[in-house]
């Protein structure tokens, strides 16, 4: 049975086109809206987001640390007893997928690192669900390197339900609407000013039927993306990240890798400097207009190919021998990371606003960072193309 | 003549009870509600706020870079044509005490920096109005030291004005509301860990009749405040910081100081951290309850007052014997400024909405700052003696 675990402080529900791409210990996704009946057709045409705005019940529960890390966070109750095997079954697989990537992704950096290993920490939650922070700072190649994984249950108030079902004119009434929530996400910042920064987060989502409403349909989607951030071009860097996405992607549908390449320069928009963040990679939400199966399929290629999008650069980077200037450099482009995230990323704000466990969430900022008054480039020289590329966005494949 | 110089692209106008606290190039005043009619009766209750919610048109005019420092930035034809003379007077010698404001300040800084000199960038706007930013960075003794002033001309909407004053019933028409604005506003970062960071801001903002209702009532007020920020707890020091703060208000009214001391407190606050940015100092804002000349003698004193608060303490603790866990712990703190005015700071978050002046908007974050993952200070340390203080504040005299 899907636990309630909200309390009482309430947040503005304003749903936009900009969903939340963030994971960590907050349910970030409550910012997105519901487009209930899901659908499960396969390439259906993308479903018009609803307009509408009220307000949500959207203060987390406050999380209890725990000494040992579990299998999952995923209750045995929810694994088939009132939810359908399918649902189920798709639950489960994205929490095997989740820890696997959280697993793989830390002994790839441990690895690369040559020392220094992460530190756990892991937490629940009375009413359900839990969270599992790995942090490793200050080794000989990562600056500071974070991976979070999270479970939620929740409920979304029923006005959410109404809203997405305009054409029931109000008379489908239903109470609270159960959900679940699982996601991996990290931050990877490296010490060599050569070797770029990572982030990845996906993350499944799904409603319950109404508990006074059983045979309501229920809804479902998959979240994230892959960028990467360097404060240096090496084209030839550039090229490899972006083909090992678009080999993913192409595994399941030719138009996925453009438009989430698209999807990704326009999330990553530092708005008040015109400039993206860094130079992309692959973004999607509320995704749930193919099949499911595939979906949990994509979502796992996806997260299998963080590694080897990634880990060849910084193994060819990290000992790149840099001068101060190097270092400055990469310092304010971690400078504008701070930016966005604290200004712009929605999971980030929406954290910070609803209570999530802070520690987790901020992991995504580098361990240090530069703020010099009115730095411009040179223009032609290497630190001026990297600013050119996040302010002109580039096809590199 | 006042001259509209606001363009077309919308924000919202959502007035609450924090005020913009930061004075930058863009007017941030916007964000603060009319109380129209003003009064200038002496000690009168404070007014209750209108509740109100509508949109205005706020994004500024681009500024142009101009190559030489005007005397002031306050247009001849607003000395006196067309506005009362007293009006006129607190204009332009709240523009004189701005102007001294900055130029002491610098010269103080770079006296006690011993060598390096401030750079200017002084702009205008076509319709009106300019700015100036003075900035030191990379010196002996600060790490970046920043003075901005600007003059801001524009119009606020005729529903301000209405909804001002609801028991006009809407008989009350006037056309869109001319006004006026300048403030200075500084944030000063020493290197040297055992010195602390300085953040004040004085502004001073007139609204004008409007057009077609030549004999309507005009409206004033003062903001401004004085607030230090170090990473270690030196007590005489803060008292000394508190003690001129309160001797400048007492020259006034005895309330003030408790007065702006718990308003400071409460502004500066880091919701998600529940923890204050710094120790505090003085803040006020939306503040035309006294007479206007005992209000800009009144901010006139404050300005005075932050060289003998601050640069006594900066020369004591400047040349202070350090190590890095000195160093990181300032760094960390400096991280926690970053977070509060990235996420909170009502004058920051507005200038990079509404397309202000970046540079001069941020050039209050610190030229380096760092996040550790999950950071503790033992208690009983000195490192938790201040984190305890920014949690717990304090009466210090």
């Amino acid at each position: 049975m899907l636990t309630p675990i909200l309390s009482s402080a309430s947040c503005s529900w304003t749903p936009t086109s900009q969903f939340p791409h963030s994971w960590h210990s907050s349910p970030s996704f409550l910012t997105k809206p519901l487009n209930l009946p899901f659908t499960e057709s396969y390439k259906t045409a993308k479903r018009p987001t609803p307009n509408y705005s009220f307000k949500v019940q959207a203060m987390i529960e406050k999380e209890v640390a725990v000494s040992h890390k579990p299998d999952a966070f995923l209750r045995e109750s929810d694994m088939g007893s009132n939810v359908t095997s399918n649902s189920s079954s798709v639950r489960g697989r994205f929490e095997k997928m989740r820890r696997e990537a959280q697993d793989s992704v830390c002994l790839a950096i441990e690895k690369a690192d040559g020392g220094a290993k992460f530190k756990e920490d892991v937490w629940s939650r009375p009413g359900g669900g839990g969270g599992h922070s790995s942090v490793l700072q200050d080794g000989a190649v990562f600056e500071k390197a974070g991976v979070n994984v999270s479970v939620v249950y929740g409920v979304m108030p029923p006005e959410a339900y109404r809203a997405a079902r305009p054409t029931d004119n109000g008379n489908v009434k239903p109470g609270p609407i159960p959900f679940f929530a699982a996601g991996v996400s990290s931050v990877l910042h490296p010490k060599n000013p050569f070797a770029p920064t990572l982030h990845f987060n996906y993350r499944y989502f799904e409603t319950d039927a109404p508990k006074d409403a059983p045979g309501a349909p229920r809804q479902w989607w998959f979240g994230g993306g892959t960028d990467f951030t360097p404060a240096y071009i090496f084209e030839e860097d550039v090229k490899h990240f972006h083909s090992v996405q678009k080999a993913a992607c192409d595994k399941f549908d030719a138009s996925f890798y453009p438009r989430f390449k698209k999807w990704c320069v326009d999330y990553f928009y530092i708005k008040h400097r015109d400039e993206r963040r860094g130079l992309g990679g692959i973004f999607f939400d509320d995704f749930n207009d193919y099949d499911q199966e595939m979906l949990l399929s994509f979502s796992t290629e996806c997260a299998n190919s963080v590694i080897p999008a990634y880990i060849p650069i910084v193994e060819k980077r990290k000992d790149t021998p840099f001068t101060d200037k190097h270092k400055a450099w990469q310092q304010l482009r971690r400078g504008r990371y701070v930016e966005f995230n604290l200004v712009y990323d929605r999971g980030t704000t929406f954290g910070l606003k609803t209570g999530g466990r802070i520690e987790s969430i901020l992991v995504s900022l580098p361990l240090t960072a530069r703020w010099e008054y009115d730095h411009k480039p040179e223009e032609g020289t290497e630190e001026w193309k990297l600013l050119d590329a996040c302010i002109n966005p580039k096809e590199w494949i």
